[in-house]
């Protein structure tokens, strides 16, 4: 199934704000052996229609973000119902929500506010367990006589987003990709060796396997492998880098280097000071990013000037 | 003029890299009145062939981004020359610099390393002084049995692309643009003080300047307000919103808020010292980011534990 992503946003189009849904919808929809074809940012209001026009046939799933708020730039429901010649309809559940959502912070409703619980018929609701715009699912050919894709729009700040995806989204995805098949993936995080010399340790080893897709991400501190393929494949490639890359690899999971050094060092219960110069509490602020440092971090002394090395750490002169 | 945005890569589609193209392009062509009107992400390969095809029409500038350097993927360069139909000339100029990059680094060369000093006939060089990819610049309708718009191709590297875009594009942006109305913009930067409140201070007052168009940004610990009208409206925003948010605003330019302090701190040479807690470094970290920091700040003590608190600080029991 081909997959298109449509944001929209003018704050993404003047440089203001980093288009992050990318990113995660990608990285969400791999298990359901889905990816990310092409995704367009279009400004907000009323050029989603065209776009929907031109992706409708070249995209079994399309997800738009973004357009479902109160203020008078968001219409992509507007657009959608247009476009799918469905009417809206109020649903009493979604309103009663928004009301005790803005009555219990105490904010006045105005009469737009009430948009955001109109559904196109036959749509389903994605519950926003984090903000009054709920998602919406139109499932492809809602209506028989416009062809369309599975159709989700998904509200644009990511705190609401991402939750609603993992919640709502995902089992619908679980459903209509039942049968297909799906890739594996595994991905290597490794520190201490540089991108060429993991490419000359495992290259030609792991691309001899078949149907094995490798790639590299140099990232500030560390490089990232990722082995994609069948699961059979995928292990072969495991076996492999594993065997060649060994300690250098930190972690096979999305823990940061920061959080596997957090754990290893909880375990036996030991502490972690930290004495820095130059780079000025950044290793401090990295490891205190990680949940429960608190057990493991005693204390960073952040010693820049030559006086303060001499006197706090007792550096001879 | 409107503008489109094409960034191929499978990474970014992967969600392995976020794009920063597009935000660094939209704040540097806002200087020439431009926009960006629409930006696709497409994967490596010919699929820039149909997305050529399809905004050709639709806008004035294109610019390209990814797919110019030597490996089997990147055909950016001859699918554009392949789609204006004009023969690839190879550069002996680009030839010699890419032979010398090369050999001052003692890489060995290849042979698919010389596409990269193939231009297609009539295009400019956009020279890349940090990589061997040079960018090109293809004048709109270069060959006029085929319309196209003024078309960039550009490096996939932000290191590569950001300074080929300032020392090279943006000169021909300006010529391409003379004459045409251009914008004005203001930024300020606000701390301590809420985008609800500061909307409520300055909204009602800044939108009846006549053709101002205002918005917010909120970003942790700060809220950025912009302003984009005729010079004259611009400076009337500029003076309620000064007088409006007096010292709120601690910015009126790129500068961050540790860039302002260590300023404000070495001009009567200040010295900083930091106790940090829950922060965790990250004050510290901020600091040291900011150049000549080592002027100002002499050390930082992070004393995350209890004991560090009454021991390095003498807090009281």
């Amino acid at each position: 199934m081909r997959v298109i992503v449509i944001n929209t946003g003018t704050e993404i189009l003047l440089g203001d704000v980093l288009n992050t849904h990318l990113a995660f919808i990608a990285r969400e929809i791999f298990q359901f052996g889905l990816r990310i074809n092409e995704q367009r940012t279009i400004p907000d209001g009323d050029t989603i229609q065209s776009a929907l026009a031109d992706v409708s046939l070249r995209a079994e799933i399309v997800f738009v973000t973004g357009g479902l708020g109160p203020t008078s730039d968001d219409i992509t429901r507007e657009i959608v119902a247009g476009y799918l010649q469905l009417p809206l309809v109020e649903d009493a559940i979604v309103r009663e929500g928004i009301r005790s959502r803005l009555a219990a912070r105490r904010i006045p409703t105005t009469k737009r506010i009430w948009r955001q619980a109109l559904v196109p018929a036959g749509a389903d609701v994605l519950p926003n367990e984090n903000g009054t715009a709920p998602g919406l699912y139109l499932p492809a050919n809602i209506n028989p006589g416009v062809p369309s894709p599975h159709l989700f729009l998904l509200p644009g700040p990511p705190r609401e987003l991402q939750p609603m995806f993992r919640n709502f989204v995902a089992p619908v995805l679980g459903r209509i990709t039942t049968g297909s098949k799906k890739a594996a993936m595994r991905t290597f995080r490794i520190a201490n060796m540089g991108e060429s010399i993991i490419e000359k340790k495992i290259g030609d080893l792991v691309l001899a396997i078949q149907g094995v897709e490798l790639g590299y991400c140099a990232r500030p501190g560390e490089v990232e492998v990722r082995v994609i393929g069948s699961a059979t494949a995928v292990a072969q490639a495991e076996e492999i880098i594993r065997e060649k890359l060994g300690n250098a690899i930190f972690s096979a999971s999305d823990e940061t280097l920061a959080a596997v050094l957090v754990r290893l060092l909880s375990q036996p219960e030991q502490t972690l000071a930290l004495a820095e110069s130059c780079t000025g509490g950044f290793l401090a602020d990295q490891i205190t990013n990680v949940p429960g440092a608190s057990k493991v971090f005693v204390a960073g002394y952040v010693t820049y000037s030559n006086q303060e090395k001499i006197r706090t750490l007792g550096v001879s002169r």
